[in-house]
């Protein structure tokens, strides 16, 4: 590699320069102070474990997510975080071990192997609340609120919340008996939502099993798809409308502390199924084509560490969230101020940073270009005077 | 692996649960506050980058704790960055490409493949400062201050500074006129202080170069050391006293402001030799073997990245600043909120909340243990009253 292109990054890395960095830090702090407010105490998962702890059966897309290297100390796999909600998950069912509800919270950065989809980062800031110990649709709701007051808090009010249920498609498909493999095709294809690819997997099966399945295909948009899924489902999949009850309850709870919300309904919405266990959602913003924010409930994934717990949770992306501020110049409005040990001027610096503000030294050359004033000494006095840049 | 270890995390590898972690983030809030306040503006490098960015010739230490993995996208080599300072001076060199003095700050996690020492995490919380594009004395100055500012912030205020320069180190061994391979054997003597390998390094070189260079292992101590480096060196290295010249200013500048502060000088102190190119220092509080601050000039670091800057800067770590608190109860303080939609509770909810108080919708079974407060509604009114636990 020459020297002259030691300074490139690798595709879906990207280093975030002063005036985003202070838009992200900012975002964090106040998601990290919103989620404390609401209850949910932080914690700092490592940024490596063993892969025996990161990949606990949630799905291959986990797995081929995951850096992996050798521990010189051990000789055992280590794996960079590809996701941060297994370990939170750990956490809970091992190091805190609580029997009651466990609210917990987090803020940190995680590596993909390759980019999730096509502008997505290979290095996105994870940033999520996660509730445990709580198997009702009260807790799915209250994480539902706290990712849409996620989204209020870093200004973005027109939102759509998207909601689904695994129950549904679970139903479906143990009602349907496919085997191990035609199941995983049929995910796969409905995840996709390829109708072509979905019939082709289904070819030779019973008409009106083809018909449920691609059926869910279709069932998404607004509150009538529940209506329709009733339809369908009341007489070949009763077991199915639990999940459809579930789905209205929680909107209806939704709608009574925000009206106006659009919420869309996708009951072919599978997003890491292998991980859901219930209600799945996402919240999306105009001019926007990924979720900022999903989640969703999961349970029994502290089993691995030998205790089932109920979860539910959800997690955004401080680097995708940045994206949505246009910032382009400087902050300006520090001061300058001479490079001296003077005791009346380090005692004055001193009292201006404390009190917020930014005081630059003059080393050599001319004052930081940030600075639109300077303190200048008058009679004895350290005063501030405008700085002309 | 059986089930019930999977809980196992790797060795110097640790996850900081919620008393300490609220410890950590407060920390991390002060520290990136106070370096605003002197103007260093947070950047966000990237957790991995090609280890022709990583590793730019700072010397096999920093080699051997990188971790490595292959990019599926180009099929080069990443590594998991061990240390922010070379990703810092690359964002100076080529993304910034200020001409004048830049001020760069970060916080973020690094990994380490091995620990640096017996007790040393291999997953550090790296945060620290740098200024590139200044060369004088008056540059080092202000990080060492800051440096020291970083440890009044954390409530450390008995401390011991430590001041070396590469440059004695170097001025002797130019003298000496030693090759590449026997320069490593005294290099790596001289840094574990081991005088019989350094007297078996050197054992048929010149007893009076022997003597220039085992006597760098006595050279440490109060100011009076300075003195004796002037005798020692005047007449056979002349060379060296510039850098011994500069250690006096620089203490007598810090004392300026610190006159209470210990000042410990240390001449054979080479710690990250190849990286730095002047004075270095490190500070050490009671009852802590290892440095809880350290930095140095390392200027030129740039110059793979096609334009060379005098930097300096230095380097703390926040799990290990944490390890100073002792934190064992839980936050209290908490109120308990019905988990009810009527407006007037979602009205003083939030309005609790935004006041900076911590409010826990008590979902199902008891108020969470954190709770000594609760809401009730008393005459269409929801008070505060106190909540037994």
């Amino acid at each position: 590699m020459a020297t002259v292109d030691r300074w490139q990054l690798p595709d879906g890395v990207e280093e975030v320069l002063p005036a985003q960095a202070l838009v992200v830090e900012r975002l964090r702090r106040q998601l990290l102070d919103l989620y404390r407010s609401w209850g949910y105490q932080l914690v700092i998962p490592p940024l490596m474990e063993f892969t025996e702890s990161l990949l606990i059966g949630l799905g291959s897309d986990l797995d081929l997510l995951t850096f992996r290297m050798t521990d010189q100390l051990s000789g055992r796999t280590l794996g960079i975080r590809a996701d941060i909600t297994p370990q939170v998950a750990r956490i809970d069912a091992h190091s805190l071990a609580e029997t009651g509800i466990t609210r917990l919270c987090y803020a940190g950065s995680t590596l993909h192997t390759r980019p999730q989809s096509l502008l997505a980062s290979r290095s996105p800031i994870q940033v999520g609340a996660e509730l445990y110990g709580d198997d009702t649709l009260a807790a799915d709701v209250e994480v539902i609120r706290l990712m849409l007051a996620t989204l209020d808090t870093v200004g973005m009010h027109e939102m759509t919340l998207d909601l689904g249920h695994v129950g549904v498609y679970e139903a479906v498909l143990a009602n349907a008996g496919l085997d191990g493999e035609r199941e995983a095709t049929v995910f796969d294809a409905l995840q996709r939502k390829s109708r072509p690819d979905l019939e082709l997997a289904l070819a030779d099966m019973d008409p009106a099993i083809i018909r449920l399945i691609t059926g869910l295909l279709d069932l998404h948009g607004d509150e009538s798809v529940l209506d329709g899924a009733r339809a369908t489902f009341a007489e070949a999949v009763p077991e199915a409308l639990a999940a459809v009850d579930a789905l209205q309850q929680v909107a209806a709870a939704i709608r009574r502390l925000r009206p106006g919300l659009t919420i869309y309904f996708d009951l072919a919405e599978l997003r890491g199924y292998h991980y859901h266990t219930g209600i799945v959602f996402a919240a999306y913003v105009p001019d926007h084509g990924q979720a900022l924010a999903n989640g969703g409930r999961y349970n029994n994934v502290g089993k691995v560490f030998s205790r089932a717990r109920p979860a539910t949770g959800f997690a955004t992306d401080l680097k995708a969230l940045m994206t949505l501020f246009s910032v382009t110049q400087i902050e300006r409005g520090a001061i300058s101020a001479p490079d001296l040990d003077t005791p009346g001027l380090v005692a004055r610096v001193g009292e201006l940073r404390a009190a917020g503000e930014v005081v630059i030294s003059c080393l050599s050359g001319s004052p930081d270009p940030r600075c639109d004033r300077q303190l200048v000494e008058v009679d004895n006095e350290w005063l501030l005077q405008p700085l002309q840049s």
